[in-house]
């Protein structure tokens, strides 16, 4: 997507190098990094630097790519290497499906054709999230009548993918095809995914969006605000059962007792047919930092953080939360809309 | 209750002058301000130096009795002294009951006896109100089992009131009881009374509390995490339906998902048998800027405010939602506790 008039993507490879847009700044500032070596892509990952399903799903895809290019040439010391380094980058986050799906994915292409081969699969990963964000964008915006206002959470925008998104994306074709959508966009405490990143992505592609506590979005509902909900997913179960970004159950609670559709947009890289089921997704716990303090911009225009609760207190702060896929309407796919509930749900398998 | 060794109310009167705590220098500085007329008095409720169902109603009480003791002595010009001095306190908040039962109360007072007659009442009126928290916790106490974990939401704690508080009340009556309490605060974005000011108090009287952003309700109730909810209300309709904090009726829905009970706790001043039912009940909207920034203590000391979305982004902020009486377990009142939904649910009717 374009930022200031050029086009750029969440994350890519330059020789050895991954360069990816510094999202811990956004909206403040725009700033890309340069991640030298497997190590410190793993970090960025952990630190989330970048995040989002698919940016998590490349980023480890280059990973891993990384390690292969880095390796010793042959023998024990680089079976050692290798291994290492998937574990590493295996290590950085929980939740999220891609992570796991794109690591296998290149470490495969790496074992049967070495360094090369894992570097051409990374970036072959990158474009099929390029391909199914706009995939998704195009089954997705016949969701999204004139007019309409969509309640997104978090971000599920390019900055979560390489480009596009799988939340965002029906709401960029709808827009780019020349329908008028409103978007509605939860702050997503604590990290505020929502007020920062969706609200940045929206602003730069001319899409009207207000902002709103995460807490408003049911009287929104049942005021007859929200015409439609679409949020990303970290993990699809096999039973249809989603993990999202903490609030999206809420989200989906507020949807049902009000008669709103609630789709979840995401590429079959994010279904996980070997997991049956929320209860069997791990959820990641993070700092209570994250919820005691809150980060923007300061008086004097750098990106600080400001403690809220009182010294001494803790904080429980999970990352993620699990949607029953009952209250899911339908996953919004590269493949097409899917009904959710019951077993059958991932689109396409395992790639 | 009990700060830094000594005993505050909320908000009390000296001779003519109202003082209260300065609530959102709260949890970072304790400060106690002044308020020398109603007009002073008026501005601290709009605000919000000092807010919740109890303590808006407290000062208004308060604020009336000085618009008695400023008008003039007799005729036309005291007439309208005291009609304006009574929409300009009327006009401050339009969503808690507590403000115009407490405006009606006093002014009847002063009306039948005069100035010294309506300072009577408003101290009465406070005095009922520290009355009512007390009982409201002597009812609700005996719904918190010794180890259960109580999620509550805002502030409905004795900085929303005069002393004791609503929500909190029982709390605060079974961990002096000797029960093990422990409790979950939502922060309540945007303006953080959970993170701010519930934790606050509950670290003063030594009570185990962990913040968590709004969004982790419904994750943690799913994890069995949660025995009961209690809230604060700002407004209860003759039916039931509850106007409180934003995110109350996210947190209704969250419990209802999961079998956890969720209590609503009110003085009967704050029931109103003239509001049929919960769309009847007029919703406060504030400054968006209180979604687009966050306030906390910065790394000098000061309370400072970070902007967290881009500029040029608006903001929906509505401060109060309706949770509808069918989701509400029972209403924890100064003469028991209620079932909810259905008519009749007033305790007291107008006092």
């Amino acid at each position: 997507m374009r930022v200031n008039g050029k086009d750029y993507r969440t994350v890519w490879m330059e020789g050895p190098v991954v360069r990816t847009i510094n999202q811990p700044l956004l909206p403040h500032r725009f700033d890309i990094v340069s991640l030298p070596d497997h190590r410190a892509t793993s970090e960025a990952i952990r630190n989330m630097t970048l995040r989002g399903a698919g940016a998590i799903g490349a980023a480890a895809g280059f990973g891993m790519a990384q390690v292969f290019l880095e390796a010793p040439p042959a023998g024990q010391a680089r079976e050692a290497y290798l291994a290492e380094g998937y574990e590493t980058l295996r290590a950085t986050r929980p939740t999220a499906r891609d992570l796991f799906y794109a690591l296998d994915r290149v470490r495969a292409a790496g074992e049967t054709g070495g360094a090369e081969a894992a570097a051409r699969e990374a970036r072959a990963l990158a474009e099929d999230y390029v391909d199914a964000g706009r995939l998704i964008g195009e089954h997705g915006a016949p969701l999204i009548a004139d007019g309409a206002t969509v309640l997104t959470h978090c971000n599920a925008g390019w900055l979560a993918f390489v480009d596009w998104g799988s939340a965002l994306a029906p709401v960029y074709a709808a827009h780019r095809a020349g329908r008028r959508v409103r978007v509605v966009a939860d702050e997503t405490r604590p990290r505020c995914q929502g007020a920062r990143l969706t609200a940045w992505e929206l602003a730069h592609e001319g899409i009207e969006l207000r902002v709103i506590a995460d807490n408003a979005a049911g009287l929104l509902m049942r005021r007859g605000e929200i015409d439609l909900v679409i949020t990303g997913a970290d993990r699809i179960a096999a039973n249809g059962d989603v993990a999202n970004k903490i609030g999206t159950y809420e989200k989906a609670l507020c949807a049902r007792d009000n008669g709103v559709p609630f789709y979840v947009a995401a590429p079959a890289s994010t279904f996980d047919p070997d997991c049956p089921d929320g209860d069997a997704i791990p959820i990641e716990r993070r700092s209570g930092d994250e919820v005691l303090y809150a980060t923007g911009r300061d008086d004097s225009g750098e990106v600080a953080r400001v403690r809220v609760a009182p010294d001494g207190v803790e904080a429980i702060n999970y990352a993620f939360d699990v949607t029953p896929a009952r209250l899911v309407t339908g996953f919004i796919t590269e493949t097409g809309v899917k009904e959710a509930g019951g077993s059958g749900v991932s689109p396409l398998g395992p790639k």
